[in-house]
């Protein structure tokens, strides 16, 4: 596997950076996660339960080892620079600056293991005048810009239901985790790596960043409709709704056609894509009545078969019934316990694949396994146990 | 930088492949971008354009080689070959079944070249009831389960006004290829990647899916409102409307002391978090009522003075004109023009920087470079040209 024989320390907590770890680990890398006692990560108490396990933290810190350790304690920062010795990456998703309060900056640490790979994903960067500030999703999807673009234009900025900025951050911070491995692999030299979840999602405004610097005009909200096609967005069936994206003549003439509607084809008001965007309300409605005389099914089928891009608005549930994505849905296997269902692998390799090797660990599950590693005895770390440096 | 001295063969187009070889590129790879004639890339002339040029193509485009490249000619297919031979990676997204029609399948690019990487980006992938439809982003937001999770309980579900699944797409994409890249150097074997507009966005479910699986239950939309707690969500103020996510009892004690509201913290209305979300309108409506008093500038000093998580909703103008996103926006000089403004690097490195080498590239601007490093005389190229080759 690609990242096979790395080893990944692990402080981050709740989602972005266990997120970016969990690519990581998914491709290969031996992922040792960091907690504190008594309660470890946040994530293990959040979103559903089911027999006392999160499924949320079960996805993702599924193929990751658990440790426990207390930074707080002076021998417990000993045992994270031992730690350091063994390790390729460290990843954090900490507040800037917490680390060099605790005498564990990024450049004290590339001191001790030349070659290392520091990695950090925070709410805005270590500089800034917004660098201190406690930074969530929401809040990230209100500054960059993404909730402006998310919406009806007649409705308030809406935000993302999903946290997109904190999963968009922990992909950066894979990619650049990895592009430092293979600059390292190369010539041996590490790199700090970092992302924030306002950058990342700044980086998504694409189209409309592109309006904007072109003409120094704002784009609007456009809820379900395209700025600049028509017919576009979603219509009733007689059993559910489906999105339809016909952009361009080509697919306007076949979605036509496959709606009995040739008329409209030989219409002024709908010669081309300006004149149907002025048009688009008359439009609409005429698309509308024609999908509301039959199911979701028979225009799936039609309108697929006549090349023009459309499709159903799934639910969650929906989406994990569909053959297509069969696969998208995974069961692990976890000790004690029925196999747990959650997320698959979104990248696919012919040769390397994804793939499960360790199920979501218990809080500490490996302190013996890895604290053995670094010549620690069990009756050693039932005393560091007892002193709170684990 | 990590890339550098890796060369990419660049088939894809519009959106999510240009994405994603634009982030290797930003990485240092030699990014070779086949075109066809008369018109390219079908993004050179989508979105806002200024004095000729389309600044969404500019962005997606940077630091890449233009060639032309007619694959539907013996010739040209022939020279194809003879460029996957000086490459490391081929990357397209097209449709599943296209190159193998063209007699340039990847088991025989790879055939020919051992070592090389050949990355898909495409809506459904190779396998599936619906690998052979015409995938769009919006199709893929309604399928994928990305819409129903965006919008109000209420109203009907929502597409993201930003193309996600292929901004996603291309960042998983990049992320499949650095590790294939990083595996081929420590093995020599090369790999096949791929990845699919629906399963990135699938991927993003997240806490939906783990709901979903743990409990069988599908969570509604919710809007601005956070499902477990509350008060959150988007407040207007005397000049404009910030973002609030105060998540855990401590932060709401921040938040009401900061309002003036300390009545709230004994009203055993609002004892934990459950309380708040039975009662949210009534806490919603007295956050509110005191949030309009003073204007945006105010209460984003006092709340976050305060500890707690808020921001302005930005404009797309407004990310750009504030200093703690100045570097989100560069200028990348363009020959024969004023520099071009466009997005900057959401990664960092401290020591392999992203830069920019390049301006997005004139179409077939590399013929001569490119075909010549092959042994083709500007002559010969001519002739190509003359026969519709190039």
């Amino acid at each position: 596997m690609p990242l096979s024989g790395f080893t990944i320390l692990d402080l981050s907590r709740v989602i972005s950076g266990p997120f970016c770890t969990m690519l990581l680990a998914d491709m290969g890398a031996e992922v040792i996660k960091l907690e504190t006692l008594p309660d470890g990560d946040p994530i293990r108490g959040q979103g559903a339960m089911r027999e006392g396990l999160s499924y949320y933290f079960a996805t993702f810190n599924r193929n990751k080892k658990s440790i426990t350790l207390n930074l707080k304690e002076a021998e417990g920062r000993k045992l994270f620079e031992k730690l350091v010795l063994r390790s390729d990456v460290v990843v954090d998703n900490f507040r800037p600056g917490v680390l060099d309060r605790l005498g564990l900056g990024r450049e004290r640490l590339r001191q001790l293991r030349p070659g290392l790979i520091c990695a950090s994903i925070s709410g805005f960067g270590e500089s800034g005048p917004y660098r201190d500030r406690p930074a969530f999703d929401f809040i990230a999807q209100a500054m960059s810009g993404f909730m402006s673009m998310n919406g009806r234009e007649t409705d308030p900025p809406l935000r993302s239901g999903l946290p997109v900025s904190d999963l968009i951050a922990g992909l950066y911070a894979a990619l650049g985790i990895t592009a430092a491995l293979l600059r390292r692999e190369r010539t041996g030299h590490g790199d700090i790596v970092s992302t924030t979840l306002t950058n990342g999602l700044i980086s998504f405004l694409s189209y409309a960043a592109s309006h904007y610097f072109a003409t120094g005009e704002v784009l609007p909200r456009s809820g379900n409709d395209h700025p600049i096609t028509a017919p576009y967005g979603l219509f009733n069936t007689s059993d559910g709704a489906i999105a339809i994206a016909p952009a361009g003549d080509e697919f306007f003439t076949r979605l036509m056609r496959a709606l009995d509607m040739t008329d409209v084809l030989n219409d002024p008001r709908f010669a081309n894509g300006q004149d149907r965007v002025k048009h688009r309300e008359i439009l609409n409605a005429r698309v509308a009545e024609r999908m509301s005389l039959y199911g979701n099914a028979y225009w799936i089928e039609k309108l697929n078969g006549a090349g023009v891009p459309c499709g159903p608005v799934y639910s969650v549930e929906e989406v994990f019934s569909d053959p297509q994505f069969a696969d998208m849905a995974i069961e692990v296997p976890h000790p004690d316990r029925a196999p747990v269902r959650m997320l698959g692998f979104p990248l696919r390799f012919s040769e390397a694949q994804c793939r499960i090797r360790l199920p979501s660990p218990r809080l500490g599950e490996h302190n013996e396994e890895i604290y053995g590693s670094l010549g620690i005895s069990r009756d050693e770390i039932e005393a560091l146990r007892l002193r709170k440096v684990l």
